[in-house]
């Protein structure tokens, strides 16, 4: 059971966060929220995404899996004013969800359960190096990569207190050095990886709109994203898988 | 003979009511104004617009018929300014329009009358339930509908006093349902008929910008879409065929 | 050598003039600034730079020449903020040209000059009629006339002291006749010649951005538009053959 009341603009976020890395997903709604952890089709990115009973005007649930299909859902939302309330109502079998916001009432069916991957296990990873940076600095680093290269490498040096993301072309190359006056050395660690820009470009067109977003690094190991949404009241990892380079 | 001058944003507005069923049509000019009816290829839909004399900065006309390019006219206005005034002025055998703005000046042969299609004639219809409701109100409720199906039932359900709007998909639904604080019920009288939303798409954006647009229903019948543009000075009505439900 | 700086939006400006009539050139660089001159592909349009060292805000260099991908240069400038000053160095070699801003440091290849085409030789002309318009103007004279026709006859008449603009095409035509409110005649003769819109509507999109601009005009001969970017610290020549009219 789920009737719940979401501000347009929250769920919106929400549904973009995930449509990022996966066209389909399952939502986990107990009482105290709902959350959805998914790998993108190639296994090199997940996403996880935590949003609270309180991120919703008036929420009520009871604990049941749904199948969502976030294309059709992005497609609603797009009728949907920026400030409209959005009501949220599944039918008792849980084979249809009722969106209704102004004088509309959408009825989609949802997907079964049983045809979304299962959810994957959140791997352990030991990632030393914690920078935080605003989303939108990340966002134009990715964006200014992307031009010449189609990799880039994430560094942190320890020694210089610096942050460096390096792309590398076939004949051209962009480095980023950023130092303590553009972001907070949460722990300081050596750190280098390399990562496949599609991915990023995907991740940091969502990134973008955080206020902050906290990088996790290692060595040759994968990259975690982690950042707010709806006034705190959601939680958003983004992790990806190190690209291996051949030299 | 044609002479008259207009100001742009009236001229692009009446191009438009044509354009969104018919790339050619021939236009009727007389003393009190111009007018055009033509019916789209797959003879489904219909449009009907009468420009009033005083719809003009100035006019002065005698009886003629001409055929007009639809297509061809709104790429020329694509380069007028909002509210430069368009001189409009036929060559004594009609066969070529001049059209003026600021030292520009357009000369466009005008079509053969014999090689575009005879004027519908009017059809004679009852359509005993009249709703009026805001242009917006009713393009948005068209866009709603698109996202999840091909076609839309109207409806007006006399007893209750509401009008209701339902696309089915063949997973998904959306219905939206007005009452009397969102519309105006001239005449209630049971209606119920379903519409292909690839036309109502067309003239949405048309009937999208009309304060008021009228409403006219009746059981399984076409549904007329009436409004006026041109501060009032000229009047448009839309028709369109039902479709054939299938069971 | 040459190391410099200069303001982001000059910087594009520069790189636009180019890039409307090519996708690589060469560069000449010496202490008194930066020059190029290219010819199209077809060979029938020619674009001429002279930016002084007093555009940049530092500017320090040697005589050089370099090969310059312009089409990427346009991709990295999509990533510079519009008041960022552009750092710009080159390396001994001259083999690479290094873009700084902000945090940002690209390096990319220099093509080699021995493979683009050598300098054209700016042709001696004489061209009698001479006036200066607004580049808007002028840029929407050839939009205008680019909805009717593939070509545009420039003219200038002096006994009447104006400038016409035909374009004529198999149905239609657009005649735009400018007097001295419009324009101003620096030198008044007799002019006519047909220019090929394809290449205008290219050139007039980086002229409309001119305060003024010169055009020189002969009989049947080519057209310049001359104009100043950088706050008159940059010349540009745009030269267009002549198409012949077939009768």
């Amino acid at each position: 059971m789920l009737k719940a009341t979401i501000d347009a603009d929250i769920f919106r976020e929400s549904i973009d966060v995930i449509s990022a890395l996966v066209g389909e997903c399952r939502l986990h709604i107990n009482e105290s929220g709902i959350s959805t952890r998914a790998v993108d089709t190639s296994n090199v990115a997940m996403v996880s995404l935590e949003l609270d009973a309180d991120a919703f005007q008036s929420y009520s649930a009871t604990e049941m899996e749904i199948g969502l299909d976030i294309a059709k859902m992005k497609n609603i939302l797009g009728m949907v004013g920026k400030s409209d309330p959005i009501d949220l109502e599944l039918d008792p079998e849980g084979r249809k969800l009722q969106i209704s916001f102004r004088s509309y009432r959408y009825s989609i069916s949802l997907l079964d359960t049983k045809t979304i991957r299962k959810d994957p296990n959140p791997p352990s990873l030991n990632l030393p190096a914690v920078v935080k940076i605003t989303g939108d600095a990340l966002n134009n680093a990715i964006k200014a990569a992307a031009v010449v290269s189609d990799k880039i490498a994430l560094k942190v040096d320890p020694e210089r207190s610096i942050f460096i993301m390096i792309a590398e072309g076939d004949t051209d190359n962009i480095k980023l050095e950023l130092g303590k006056d553009d972001l907070e050395f949460v722990e300081s660690a050596e750190a280098r990886s390399l990562f496949s820009l599609d991915y990023l470009k995907d991740m940091g067109k969502v990134i973008g709109r955080a206020d902050t977003v906290e990088i996790r690094l290692g060595i040759d190991h994968p990259v975690q994203f982690i950042f707010t949404i709806a006034q705190e009241k959601g939680r958003v990892t983004y992790l990806l898988a190190p690209r291996i380079e051949a030299d």
